[in-house]
């Protein structure tokens, strides 16, 4: 059994899907916010690629969340931080949410046995699970519009370091991840003050965001995407 | 002015190439063989993307040389292995190349302004010439089969340490290879050993080829590609 990284979504179509499990990675901010919401009782997500698949989901009465370039799309209900999702009025709701990066990946990995939401806020709950279903693992960093990024590889690094003793880590990818990882881990947040992405969001005024998605282990919560709704399968 | 780094092939569409001096990089073989080449007087390389066109010169009675998967393909005169490059009878000739990876990077990034071959073999001259010229660079690893790899990731990361005193190395990948580097650098056969190619060609008895690939500045040589070929500059 062996975990492998898709470092940006544009190497996906070198992966074989069938068969695996993919934990889908967007560390600032999607996945962290899809983490969040399921922590805070929202009852599904429906993740969509395109800004206007989910204006037509808004126009069915869905509470809806657009993100581009880091900033909400107008018009739209929320926005892409996480603290965006901790409200009273979103509990046993479902929201349809597209994102720069994050949705993309979740929708190109369809053809996966089961995908996975990951991220620091719920790392070891992800980890137990694929070290419980001892399948085939790939991670699929979102990146920033294919391009590779710091923050979704440390993420996979990580998660490899947590099954490397039950899964092989041979792949370059992995191994470089994992690398990343030991080298960054501890100090997390100076390292990933370094990635574009940190100096995107710092010029839209957003910061809380970055401290508040590196924390580890906040939420014992396991969102997974079947049939193309997000669920907490912990509930 | 800044530093870039295009992690494989498969993400070079991201990147635009005018105005900018491309360095392709294949350390295990193709870009080393090249190297070696021209430091053993070979005057002209022609990098092929197809055994096809590589075996149409052949028959215009040009030396070919041809690699797949690191085996030589049948019927040519050549192998990728850096010791085949050193022979006296090659000495002011002009031999067609093909290989897995790394003639086809090359072949990709011909919109760029200028493409030079870069190796461990001749590194500093490499980084000499890019602060002489003082134009935007793009490192581009030429992976395997589309996939990122560890041993062209980390001379992209020894080239920016090379030339991070005058050039902006802040892009994501280039921070990521520049810090596996700065890993790896005390040890770098130890960790190349963990390379998938490494082992690939292990299992193919090739292991001389490796440590050789892996020499800092043995050549002075400066081979740039211009209308599609490869001659060394500084001879």
């Amino acid at each position: 059994m062996k975990v492998e990284v898709c470092l940006t979504p544009e190497l996906l179509h070198l992966f074989p899907l069938k068969g695996k499990v993919v934990v889908v990675v967007d560390i600032l901010r999607a996945t962290s916010c899809m983490v969040t919401a399921m922590a805070h009782e929202v009852k599904t997500i429906i993740p969509v690629a395109k800004v206007e698949q989910c204006k037509a989901l808004q126009a069915t009465g869905l509470i809806c969340a657009a993100e581009r370039d880091g900033k909400k799309v107008e018009g739209f209900d929320l926005d892409n931080s996480p603290f965006s999702y901790m409200q009273e009025h979103l509990k046993h709701k479902t929201i349809a949410v597209t994102t720069t990066n994050g949705t993309q990946a979740i929708t190109l990995s369809a053809e996966a046995d089961s995908i996975v939401i990951g991220a620091f806020l719920n790392i070891s709950t992800v980890a137990d699970y694929l070290l419980k279903l001892k399948k085939e693992v790939l991670i699929v960093c979102s990146g920033w519009k294919g391009q590779f990024n710091l923050e979704d590889t440390l993420f996979a690094g990580a998660l490899a370091e947590k099954l490397k003793s039950e899964f092989s880590c041979e792949q370059d990818a992995t191994v470089a991840a994992h690398k990343l990882y030991t080298v960054a881990k501890n100090n997390l947040s100076e390292f990933v003050s370094t990635a574009q992405h940190v100096k995107r969001l710092a010029a839209l005024n957003i910061t809380n965001d970055i401290a508040f998605c590196l924390q580890f282990d906040t939420y014992r919560v396991l969102p997974i995407c079947t049939n193309g709704k997000i669920t907490n399968v912990l509930s």
